[in-house]
């Protein structure tokens, strides 16, 4: 790679496949989880993510290329470590307050990586694609937050 | 794993982990920056993450357990992911904005773990290694914050 041009579409590819690798885990998030609120909170969450996956398909499309994944070894190695909170943790609430940091561990790489693209998008000259792409970033940042806040409401105190 | 005590205890050694493997990639970070101010920036952050691993010592410390790390599957992706772009990236300015991007992975995924560490720590009533884990989240938000402002000032111009 040399250009920003190719860096940029190798992030997307990455980002792609991350996306589509939680909408697999986030069922079973909402699933495990026990909590009302944190249970909503997944699903609703999957719902945002397959709109992030139509809006990462109009960036390639802008950009002229196929929507195509490439595999991304950070977000299998988080969703590993939730399936490990899953298997290993007996306590339901105690696994709310897993499942909990699992989440926010996944909205942070999003947030990290949607950050990036966005700020590409801009120095590469597609506005376009940097509104749509910050448009994720926000829901993904307001997602983060509303785990936040069911944890320090509800979860972490029962888990305590 | 049934209570929160060994939640705690589980993520910590997975922290530690991961720490220990960013005191080993860093200067590699450092070494492959062309920018100076980026190639400063990952030298102090190294610096700082010597400070987190005896941070978390002393937690370890006061939970009365051995300092011990734990495989941390998303760190080493996100490590794979950094490596990557060193390998496949042949400008030196596209390779910065790469190098930016592998590090704001890393940190957010610092954030999120030291967040939910914090969080815990307060909850079952660890004020003093709450204290402690919040000083290294803040510091990691101020790396993530000078990366950013980096990436504004210098190297996404340059790279595009």
């Amino acid at each position: 790679m040399k250009t920003m041009e190719e860096l940029f579409h190798a992030l997307l590819q990455d980002v792609y496949y991350a996306e589509k690798q939680l909408i697999k885990a986030l069922p079973k998030m909402a699933k495990e989880a026990d909590n009302d609120e944190l249970k909503q909170a997944f699903t609703t969450h999957l719902k945002e993510t397959e709109g992030h996956v139509e809006r990462l398909e109009e960036v390639f499309k802008m950009i002229g290329k196929p929507a195509k994944g490439k595999k991304c070894d950070a977000i299998l190695g988080i969703i590993a470590e939730g399936k490990d909170v899953i298997d290993d943790v007996d306590d339901e609430q105690v696994l709310d307050a897993g499942l909990i940091a699992a989440g926010q561990a996944a909205e942070h790489y999003e947030i990290a990586r949607y950050g990036t693209l966005c700020a590409w998008a801009k120095f590469t000259g597609k506005p376009q694609a940097a509104r749509l792409l910050h448009e994720t970033l926000e829901e993904e940042k307001h997602a983060d937050e509303l785990l936040n806040k069911i944890a320090e409401r509800a979860v972490n105190r029962q888990a305590a």
